[in-house]
């Protein structure tokens, strides 16, 4: 089995830093890992300072050493640069390595991830040692892949970056006219006459804030600066092992940088899942549905999780019994190949000693998260290569873009209530709950194979996507759109005619006015045909005006009652939805499960219960996974297939139970 | 008629910036404005980066040829410098004009309204344009006014503040001797041996709220600094223009600066009007008072409102049908001559661009906000000049002065919720709420035309103050005074003796101590002459002895409960109350229209429901306005009387109703 | 009586500023300190300016006059150097005495306190103006000792203190290889290779809160810096008046230095009592142990209270009729031989001029507060030296340390509502509200003369303490730990081997893992012999495994219901009790009470109703404090022995009453 070459297993361990400690320690965490079935580490993630004690002196000499321990084990491991925390003496000799902050301050050595992705300093120290690292190691069975430094995304405001921002500019609109155009300086009498005009969106400026075209072009030169940063090093891990993959590890925090654009330039998507005790389980679900459209539905890697409760919320929870588990399947059910961990074993010092780890400050081995990761390594080990790189199968997609993320969420007004996430949220949580899968539609998808799109809050127009939706719903598809829709360019210019802008016509509506509502105030709407029964919205409520739509539900309250608050438009084969207010939960729920039903489109199955139940496709084999996430037993309704419960090896068909908090996965067919 | 040399019709319009878009456009709003009967536009507010593209190098084209279609049209504009927000070219070229700001970080180029009112080159470079505007546009048919930069308020600690500063003190306070007594150097050891020691007050010293004398200081400073800007502009349009008005427009957060000394320093009064939507209806009411004192109690100019809901706002509302035409008219009672709005259409980008404006993103017309406009506009050209420059005549004045605002929130002590103008609302409401017609008295006016003067926390006992109140109650008048009253000279050292200091005779009581309530704590106060009816009471609790006072309520509670809460004291022909706590509404009502069906003030007229009735006198005509805010039907007591009303042409007398959400305008006397 | 050489009464008055005010003002001052018995002030605290109006020219004589007055009416003053506040042309012309702050910024000229700690310059001229003073005033009748500048505590960033800090760091260390084992840099790659490589914590690097190794020491290294800075000055004043007492007053917030190594340098204790109106009386209570813990078990000095309301606090209450009195007799019962007050005569200017004093801004003697001074001051004189010096005798000991205190509130996780004063109060007040005596264990004190030891979260096992610790309850001691106990070295290094790390043998337990709880969320526990009675739990709750010690209580929730919360070990011939939640007050009380009945420990007397009782034993006499906080009369029950009422000289045996408010002393014996 050549481990470098495919996916053979699935991925079980996580982010280990033996420098921390000494030889005997290394050979019980390496019992350990054996004990448990971890069958991966990454490592050295932060060791520059060790790997490379002075300017071009090297030391590798101790990672030979844990290398060669963790090979002779039989132990895979992706090898990380430690370049996302470079060495004191670096940010002394090289103070340019150093970035400024939103608030002008040049930074003083310290922290992680600490550094100026545009400093040519730090990419030039940065290349070399990843350099000798490829060099050293690429012929190591142990290793799996390159993890390049750690959960970028810093912003920079120094001169340097400024500059880099004015040529980005340049690359971007050419001319000063174009600029001027693009950012319509017109307004608050900004018109530049030189590109040496431009000036980092900062605090000392407001520009962050109160200029969103300026600040979203900002936002976009982090994330190609960052990416050159990235590709800096990870072209020469390329060349030294090309059939290895290179990527980087996303932040839990997900938002700053254009991930989708990130994850173009590497070879698989990583991604760091810390839910909060407080959020939904449709929550982290939604988070891995978007991460396994980084790569057009590939399969992707967690490459983080906490094994037990964090150390940075204000409360940290302990992680409940078999909770462990239950988020492991839920990341194996919607397209990850590795259920990784931070950390194996946990530092005695620092911001993070008291973050979760396989082996506590204890160093005991007798305890329950041990217990537990025993249990699901030996499963983990069980199900082998079998839906490894597997996919989804739906017939519903979600409209995703970090442009329009930003943009919406710098808009002054109409709510400060913006949140994409939580927007789109609202209507993922609907299939989910359902059992419905979902693809988010992040990049230039082909959106054929989809029967509903629903795109929340699609403020951003970007070049295409309107004729793409208009196109969809020609064809026979089922849109569904919300207020904040259609809006705005891709540099925030307001599109002139009403909203939705270029779907007026493809929802059949316009939008005259929108109204805030408190977070505690609500207004109600009714269906048209049923005003017996009320159901609350909130947050926004757009009056519009139907053209060729169909008003399907109507508010209720305030000067606008009566006015349509859901519209129906047939445009072309198909049926474009609006929805012009937040409706709660229930009515969102009758509404959505109307039209899958009348869209004929199929859940992956039913149950009753909290359960969780997700398929994927590999070679024409189907797995289902189901996860009881309740204090209840549940049921699943399986109808007259037989599915092979791969966990205990039972058949089952039928209606069948699955206990309080276990999970199933069961590949379809009578087990040959 | 001669636009220039009177005020001969209500101006309506606003803010208008052509600038942002083409031909074809501008055409379409000339066309909206005559639909809307729109008279009067602002521009070109921001356009400096346009007019002058580089130092020295103008281009007035583009804005002579709006102008001229503007004039075609017959409009009416106060053309505005555009100097609030400088061209990038200057910032770069002269970084003096960036202000410093209370951090000690020096801004770079963004925002608007961001230089150093003490820049020279600033200065310079505004005076020139200014100039050139003058020169080529004095002339102009259309041209009414001019409308220096725009909502003035920029704090600046620079080194070139810090240096005028030291010189604004020495011509203020002469020597060192005389600064160090005022500023009570003594206290902490600030002795100051050198003007050179004077350092600026801000978050790098903490003076800006420890330092009270200090940061009193430089608010004048600022305010006197801002003056100087503003005539660096004004002294140029006025010499060009002698009969056109020259003046700002004061934004609505009005405490920054000193708008009465800025006021004074203009050919009239001019104000941003944004209320709330969680603002009683008192509460702008009680603003436009205050604006019409500015200048004495002459009309002045509402320059801006929303046409419908903000963008800044965390929720921002949609103004309720109608409810821009009560506003509009709540200003025109009060003693505004015009109804101006920002924006006449919507930016398409920037911070503001969802900002409510006449005509919106979408472009159309058949809006709710333009068939509004059309309607109030409609109504405005009917009402004609008949009540322009029109007066209240007021028996009741409410002492309000921005150093005493200043002083008291800068207070350490007794209770963090000092807040000034909501205290001045306290007793304001009362008076509003009961339709009689209230003064502020800001400047140096005659008191003698006054019943009763309420003087709510007049904290700040300036020269002269309290002998003009001393001998107004002398006099006859009835003086009501309450906590917080008499305690610290203009330098804000308090004053030795028990508080009221100099009023203590007046008053005829001394307060001995001051007790600071919880925001959900409260007291309770009976009358003297009835025990059975107790009223709360909050905020503050002062403990009185009464000398030659007369003691009306008392304390219920907590170990000063039985000392006196409320007195009156008799004072050569007048009296004098001392509200010693903030009780609640009811009692205050009670009091208040006690005192003035005892001293025969009358109202303007009597109502029931929620109305606002107020009077305008010109000419010796009176004209009544009243505005149902509410949602049911009202009635009007008018009596014997006959009035016109103005905007149906009906006569009316006796009792009338006023439906829900309208407007009369009504002039006395049967028409002829 | 040599007022110099001993402690010949309690000491009443306190801080003076006469600096502001004329003579006139001062002999009335001197009137109403004859009046009120007030013995003792404290100047010229800020007066430095006044003092060198400029480098070395010294300007005495106004204070010669003034110390002068009082001398000639025989009051007794601690004169204070006044370097609290550098004039304003020594930060002028020495720009390096002032401080950058922890954002990295240089401030600017103002407040107080406001200086670098290590700057030579201000130390030399610090050292040349307390010189200047010694020398003149050494000889002068009034003087009982000497203030050295006013509550320390200002951090400061400068490269100064950062190349100091350095310096510091390889005096502790001694080698690289040291500080980076001790500060564990490996973690996050920080390996250091120079000591110029160490940078200060502050928000630049963020390592003030995400580095405790880093943050600890620094921590520790202003303290030192502070008491060097101290000593500059304390050495001169002591060599020139070896019999006086030196030392300076700590701020009433504590935390910010290591106040038990300040005081180690210093003659004795001084400390600033500012309790909130909604501090629990046991809070105030504690920090009264807590400073006469600082010299251990030597009575100390109250330097500053307040004679009424606060100015600095959101809302400033009044204080109630006889608390300034009970505040007065709690702090003389606690330990302390003064009763001195902030402020002698209100300033009628800066951030200060509402913080009560005993002369208000009314000037008059005719108020509550001097009637109230009256009394005391006339009692505090009849009471003499009696207990002057008295100790306490405690067999209850609570485990106080700074190190601790600081260590904990910088850890990262489990709960951001880590507040150590809060926790150790939690176990405190159990003690306090039954009137037991406790001692607090700050410095190397032997603990054998303590039958309960408490070490609340005694989370850094400092160097030794493990070990007393283990001895003290081999012998027979009782040890109350808690969660969170024993789980780092001095440096914030994790004990690898479960918590609570040393004392698990101790204790008979280990803790597995540790939940974090909402701070609305409990859970429940019940005795283990009796479930019928539920007491709620909250903060934290250890998952904990018994070894040698048997389970007390249990949990009843989440999924460690049945868990041990509260065990109890028998190790040698003691017994050590684990808390491993933190209960309500109900079940704790239960709980310590049930141990002290156990272990025969005494209250000082029984009492019903909110009273204090509290004892000093001074040769051999026993002197009991009785104040009864509440506004019901109260009992006490004396039993069979005989007292005198110091107050009234009446005996009193038996069960005795004590008024709502009042407040006894009593002398052990029959009156001879």
């Amino acid at each position: 089995m050549d481990r470098k070459l495919s996916r053979p297993f699935i991925l079980f361990g996580g982010d280990y830093n033996p420098d921390q400690w000494d030889d005997e320690t290394i050979d019980q965490d390496i019992e350990v890992f054996k004990k448990t079935k971890i069958n991966t580490v990454t490592l050295p993630v932060f060791s520059w300072a060790k790997l490379e004690p002075s300017e071009g002196i090297y030391n590798f000499e101790w990672l030979d050493h844990i290398l060669d321990k963790l090979d002779e084990a039989g132990l895979s491991y992706f090898l990380a640069t430690p370049t996302s925390a470079q060495p004191a003496w670096l940010s002394r000799k090289y103070p340019e390595v150093l970035p400024v902050d939103i608030a002008g301050r040049k930074r003083t050595h310290g922290m992680r991830v600490f550094f100026c992705v545009n400093s040519d300093k730090f990419r030039e120290r940065a290349a070399i040692i990843a350099g000798k690292m490829a060099e050293r190691y690429k012929d190591r069975p142990g290793l799996i892949g390159w993890h390049v430094a750690n959960e970028y995304g810093t912003y920079c405001y120094c001169e340097n970056c400024q500059k880099k921002f004015r040529s980005w500019l340049k690359e971007r609109y050419k001319t000063l006219d174009e600029l001027n155009l693009r950012w319509h300086t017109c307004f608050w009498g900004k018109t530049l006459y030189d590109f040496e005009e431009v000036v980092v969106p900062t605090e000392l400026n407001d520009d962050y804030r109160f200029n969103p075209a300026v600040q979203l072009d900002y936002m976009r030169f982090i994330t190609d600066s960052t990416i050159e940063c990235y590709e800096n090093e990870a072209k020469i891990l390329k060349a030294a092992t090309p059939t290895l993959p290179v990527f980087t590890n996303i932040s839990g925090y997900i938002k700053k940088l254009d991930q989708s654009k990130m994850v173009s330039h590497m070879d698989t998507a990583g991604w760091d899942n810390y839910p909060w005790p407080t959020d939904e389980r449709s929550f982290p679900a939604m988070k891995h549905d978007i991460m396994r459209a980084l790569k057009g539905g590939e399969s992707y890697y967690v490459m983080e999780q906490s094994p037990n409760q964090q150390n940075w919320q204000p409360y940290n929870k302990l992680k409940k019994p078999g909770e462990v588990r239950r988020l492991a399947y839920q990341g194996l059910a919607h397209g990850s190949d590795s259920s990784l961990y931070f950390q194996m074993r946990q530092s005695v010092a620092g911001q993070e000693k008291f973050h979760g780890a396989v082996i506590s400050h204890s160093g005991r081995t007798d305890t329950r998260i041990i217990r537990e990761f025993t249990e699901l390594g030996g499963e983990l080990e069980k199900l082998g290569d079998q839906f490894i790189c597997g996919k989804a199968d739906s017939r519903i997609g979600i409209v995703f873009d970090w442009n329009n993320w930003w943009a919406l969420e710098l808009c002054s007004g109409p709510s400060k209530d913006m949140d994409y996430l939580r927007e789109v949220h609202r209507y993922y949580k609907h299939f989910y709950y359902n059992n419905y899968s979902v693809d988010f539609l992040i990049q230039d998808v082909d959106y054929s194979k989809y029967k509903v799109i629903v795109a929340p809050m699609l403020y951003m127009m970007k070049e295409g996507i309107a004729e793409k939706l208009r196109e969809f719903t020609r064809n026979g598809g089922i849109l569904i759109g919300t207020y904040m829709t259609g809006y705005a360019d891709e540099n925030d210019r307001c599109i002139y005619g009403a909203y939705p802008g270029p779907l007026k016509d493809v929802f059949g509506i316009w939008v005259e006015e929108t109204d805030a509502l408190y977070q505690d105030e609500y207004n109600q709407i009714h269906e048209i045909d049923d005003d017996s029964c009320s159901y609350k919205c909130s947050f926004l409520c757009d009056l519009i005006h139907t053209e060729s739509a169909n008003t399907l539900a109507v508010y209720e309250r305030d000067f606008y009652a009566g006015l349509p608050a859901v519209t129906v438009n047939s445009f072309g084969n198909g049926k474009a939805y609006y929805i012009a207010t937040a409706p709660d939960y229930e009515y969102l729920d009758k509404l959505i499960n109307r039209i899958l039903v009348d869209e004929k489109v199929e859940p992956v199955m039913k149950s009753s219960g909290e359960i969780e139940i997700v398929k994927r496709i590999k070679d024409g084999d189907e797995y289902i996974f189901a996860i009881n996430h309740g204090n209840e037993r549940g049921i699943i309704y399986i109808g007259d297939n037989h599915y092979k419960n791969l966990l205990t090896e039972d058949q089952v068909t039928g209606t069948i139970d699955i206990s309080a908090g276990d999970v199933m996965v069961m590949k379809k067919g009578i087990d040959k």
